[in-house]
C-alpha cells in the first residue's frame, strides 16, 4: 500500500476567504496522480479561526477552550475540501484512529484536528504513522525551512535537506526565539523520526512541488529525513 | 421545572464578526434571573457561514454539505457562548436527545443546529418540547412579526399577538412569495402549536425585552399562542 | 454513481403485521435490477407505532417522545428489511451523515428515521441529496397525487407530472385542510426542489412500478420535478 | 446508596398492548417510597416483539437480528416507562456502564436489553452489581419461582426460600426439560451469586409485592439468596 | 460468502507475556488459506489479565469491574494480534454490531470482549451468527472436549464428536463440579445451536489444526455439530 | 470552583504489579481532604505495558499501535483506580472534553491516556486548563526536578521552584541528551506556561507531599509556576 499524508496549513487553504481556486486545483491534481493507494489530507484552520480567537481572547477565555474552537474550523475546512474530491469520506473523522478506519474505503481522506495539544502537523504525521505512509508533505506558507526566519533576515537561507535531529534542534531554536514561527512543531518531528516517516516542507500553494514529490521524491523546498 | 429555551439568530450573534459584547451582556442578564431552573440556548450561524457558504456555492457543492458546514458554523458560535456562562456544558450536544440529558446537569445548556433541513428554530422548539418548556424565545434581527416584510412595504404592521395557526398561515405565504425572509419556519411552528409552546418573537438585541418577558411575560415584539 | 433513495411508507411496509411477503418480493426485484451503483431505502413506522403513540397520547406523554418512540419503530422495520437483502448494512444508520457513509461500502443502505421533526420521507430526501441521487421513489398507500383527498371526494384527479413550486403549494393546502393526509411534507419537497431531485410518487405495493421507473423513467403515479 | 434495580418482564408490560395502565401505577408507587437513593428499571419485550419476531423466523432470517428487533423493542418500551416517572433519563442507555454513569444522575435509570445472548433479567442483575445493589426484584408473569411448571402440574409447590446453587440447579433442569419456560437464566443467577445479590422473584403486577420488599425485605414470591 | 471466526483462549495467546510467535506463525499460516471471505479472531484475555484481577480481588473489588478490566485487557491482545496480520480492522470494535460492520471491510476482523457476563467465547459465537459463519473454531490449551477433567483424571477420554445437547449437559455438568474448568460455556453452545453453527474444539496451538479443518473439515480435537 | 488535576505516573501507580496499596492510602488521603470541589486524575501506564510495548517492538510493529497499546493500558489502570474512591466516574472518558463534562457530576474523574502523541502528563495538563484548575501536581519516581539526572550524576541539584521558562528550557536540553529521562514534557510546560497553572513535581508515593499541596501550597519536590 502506497499511501502519502499532506498537511494543508491553514495559511494556504482559508486566507482572507476560503482559498477554493486552490483546493479545486490541488484536488484536480490529486486526480490525476497514478501509482498511489491512498491520500490522508490534513487541513488546518486559517484566518477566520484566528479571528474568532483573537477576538475571543480579549475576553479572557480558556485556551482550551479555544484550541477547541480551532479544531472545529479546521474540521469545516475539511468538510469543504472534500466537495472537491471524488472517492473520498463525507463524515469528517475526529480522531486518527477513525481516520485510519477509513483510509481502507476511500483514495481520500480528508480530516481536520483532533484535540486541543496537537497542531495539524501532528495529527498529520501522527495519521502518515498508522496508515504505514513513508511520506509526509507539509504544504505551508513559506517555500520550505530556513536556517532564519527568512521574513527577518535577508541572509536566511533555506535548507535543502535535513536529518531528524536538526530539524528538531532548529524547532526548538524557532520555538524559544522571540518569533513564534516555527515550521513545524517537536512533536510532529519527533513522530516523523521514531517512524522513518520523509518530511517534504514546500510552498504548498505550488501545485507543481506536489506533483515533482509524488512522482519524482524531489522538491524546491526542505527535505527531511 | 421552570425551563425556558432560547433561539439566538446567527445575525444577531454573529455580524461581521462574533458579537462577543452581546454575548456578554446576554450572559449577565441570564446569571442574574431568579426563578428559573434552566435554560436552553440554541445560537445560530451568522455572517461568517454565510459567505463561506456562498463562496462554496459558486462551485456546484451539494447543499447537504452546505448545510453540514453551516450546522458546523453554529456549534463554534455555541462553544464561544459557553465561554460566558457559568454552570454550562462545556461539550456541545449534537442531538436534542443529548441536550436534554445534559439539561438535567447545568443551569445552561448551549447548542447549534443539528442536521441537515432543521432551522436552528426547529432545533430550539424541540429542544423546548423534550425538556417540557411552556416558552421558548426567539431573538431576532426584526422586533417582531410584521404583516409583511417591514423593509420592503412601509404599510406592514407588527402584530402584538397571534395564534398558531395563523402564524403558520402567514409563515407560509412568506415562504411562497419572492422573499425568502421568514420570520419562522413552519416546522418549528407545528411543534410549538402540538405542545402549547409559547413564542415570544422579539429583537434579540435588546436585553430588556429577555427579562420583560421572564418576569412578566410580556414584550414589545409577538407573542404566539 | 448512478444512486436512487427509496422511501417505503409505514403504511404499506407495516400494516396490522410487517408486511413480510412485501418486503421478500420487493428485496427480489431490487436484486435483479442492473445498472445501478446503490440503493437508499429509508422504511416508515407503520400500524404497530401507531397504536403505542396513540396509547400513550391519551396519558399526555411529551410529543417528543412519542416521536422518539415511532422513529424507535422505524429502526425495528429496517432491521427486518436488511433481512431480505444481500450486500446490505448490518447496523441501521442514526443519522444520514452515517448513512452517506455506509453508501461507500453497501449495494444497499437501510435506515429509518433520524430525530424528531423529520419525517421518514424527508430523511429520504437529505439522503438523496446528500449521496447525489437524481431520483427519490416514495412508495406510499395511494398510486400518486391527486388534485383532493381521493377517499373524501369522488372527482379528485390523479396528476401525472407537477413541478416542484405546485407540489409544495399542494402540499401546504394539504397541510392547512381539515384531513391531515399529506402527500408528502413541505420540507422534504423544499430539498428536493433546491437540488433538483426527481421524485416519483407511486403506489408502493406494486413492484412494475419500480421497475418501470430504474429502467424506463416512467410511472403510473405522479412525478415532480 | 441505597439502590435496587428491577426486572419487568415483557409479559407484565407489553401483553397484547402496552399496560401502560400498570407502568403508571407502578412508577406512583415508586415516587412514594422514601430511603432508596436510585432505582434502576430493566424492561423486557413482550407480545409485540414477540410477534414481530416469529413472523420473521419464517423466513429463515439470521437469529442474531431477531435479537436485535427484539432489544430495540425492549428500548421503546423503556422509552414508554420513563414518560411516567419523574427525574429519570431522557435517553435509553445501550450498556450498563452508561446505565450506572446515569445512575449518578437521576432517581430512575430506565433501560431495555443491550446486546444478544444477554436476557433483560441478565442486564438487570448485571445492572445491580455494577452500581453496588443489594437487591434485584425481578418481576414475573408468575408468582414465584415452583417446584414444577404450575401450569402444566398440579402438584408444583412454590418455593418461599431458596440458595443460588440450588436456583440455578432448577434453572438448568428447566432449560433441559421440553418446555422453555425458565424463571431465570443462569447467567444473571451466577452474577447474583457472586456478587451476593438478594434476588426476590414475584408477581410483577402486584404492586403491594413491591412496597413489602422496598420496605420490609419479605413478598409471596420467591427470595433466592 | 465463506467466513469462519475463532476464538483464541487467552490461556495461549497470553501465557507468562504475550505469545508473540504463535501470533506470528497463526497470522502467517491464515494468509495463506485460500477459498474464505473473511475470518472474525477472538481473543481472550490471558495471564496478565488475571494477575490484575486477582490482585485487586483481594481489595473486595465490584466484580463487574473486574470484568470490564478483563475485557480491556483482550481489547490490548486484540490491538497486538491486528500488527501481525495485513488486510484487518485498526480499531476494535466493542460490539458485535460493530466487528460485523467491519467484516464488511477487511479478510480479518479481530476483537476482544464486549461487555461483563459475556465469555470471548460467547463473543466469538455471537459473532458467527451474524455474519452467517457456518463454523467457529475454539483454541484452547486442551487439545479437545474430555469425559472429565483430563488433569485430574486419568480415565478421562477425548470425545471426537457430540452433538449439542450432548455438549450443553457436559458444559453444565462441569459447571456444577467443585472444578471450574468448563470447557465452553452454556450460552455459547447454545447459540451455536440455534443457529446450527459447527464447532472444532482444538488445542490452539497447534497450527496443523486449522489447515486440517480450514481445508478438510477434520481435526484431532472434539466437533460439536 | 477549585479544582486539582493528579498526573500519577506510571512507575509509582504500575511496577512489578498493580500498586494497590498506593491505591488504596492515596484514595483515603483525598477522601479526608476538604475544601476542594474536584479532583481530576490521570494515570499513566506502567511497567505491564511497557513489557508488552518492547517485546511487540521486537517484530517491528508500527508506534502508533504501540502507543495505543500503551494508552489502553492505562485505561485498565484508571479503572482499577476508580475502585477505591467514591462519587467517582464508572466509565473512562477518553477525551479530556468528555472528562471536563463527567467533572461536573463527580468529585473524582479518574481517566488514562486520550490518543498517540500525548504524554499522560500532557493530558493531566489540558484537564486542568479545561476545568479551570490552578494546580497541577505531577506525582513522579523521583522526589522533584534535578539540573541533571540524579541517577547518572551525583552533583545533580534539585530545584525548589522555577518558572516556565526555565523548566521548558531543562526539558528541551533532557530531551535532545542521550538519556530519554525528561521530567516533563515540552507540550505540558507550554500548556501550563499558556494558561498559568502552577505546578508541582513530586515524589509520587509520598502521600504527605499532596496534603502539604493541598492545604499548604509548599512541597519538597519543585514548584513551576
Amino acid at each position: 500500500m502506497k499511501r502519502v499524508v499532506i498537511s494543508l496549513g491553514g495559511s494556504i487553504i482559508s486566507m482572507e476567504k476560503l482559498n477554493l481556486e486552490f483546493m479545486e486545483e490541488f484536488s484536480r491534481m490529486l486526480g490525476n496522480i497514478k501509482g498511489y493507494d491512498g491520500f490522508g489530507i490534513v487541513v488546518g484552520g486559517g484566518k477566520l479561526a484566528r479571528t474568532y480567537i483573537s477576538d475571543l481572547r480579549k475576553y479572557n477565555v480558556n485556551d482550551n477552550i479555544l484550541d477547541e474552537i480551532g479544531i472545529n474550523a479546521t474540521r469545516i475546512n475539511a468538510l469543504a475540501m472534500t466537495t472537491f474530491l471524488d472517492d473520498v469520506n463525507s463524515k469528517i473523522p475526529t480522531t486518527v484512529n477513525d481516520a485510519a478506519e477509513m483510509m481502507h474505503d476511500y483514495r481520500y481522506v480528508v480530516m481536520g484536528g483532533t484535540e486541543p495539544g496537537h497542531t495539524t502537523d501532528t495529527v498529520a504525521m501522527l495519521f502518515a504513522e498508522r496508515i504505514n505512509a513513508d511520506v509526509m508533505i507539509n504544504g505551508t506558507s513559506v517555500d520550505g525551512v530556513y536556517t532564519e526566519d527568512p521574513r527577518k533576515n535577508r541572509n536566511a537561507k533555506k535548507i535543502d535537506r535535513m536529518n531528524y535531529d536538526d530539524a528538531i534542534k532548529l524547532s526548538i531554536e524557532n520555538s524559544i526565539g522571540a518569533g513564534s514561527n516555527v515550521f513545524m512543531d517537536i512533536t510532529s518531528l519527533s513522530i516523523a523520526k521514531r517512524s522513518g516517516i520523509k518530511i517534504f516542507v514546500i510552498n504548498g500553494l505550488k501545485i507543481d512541488e506536489y506533483i515533482n514529490i509524488l512522482y519524482n521524491g524531489t522538491c524546491n523546498g526542505t527535505i527531511i529525513e
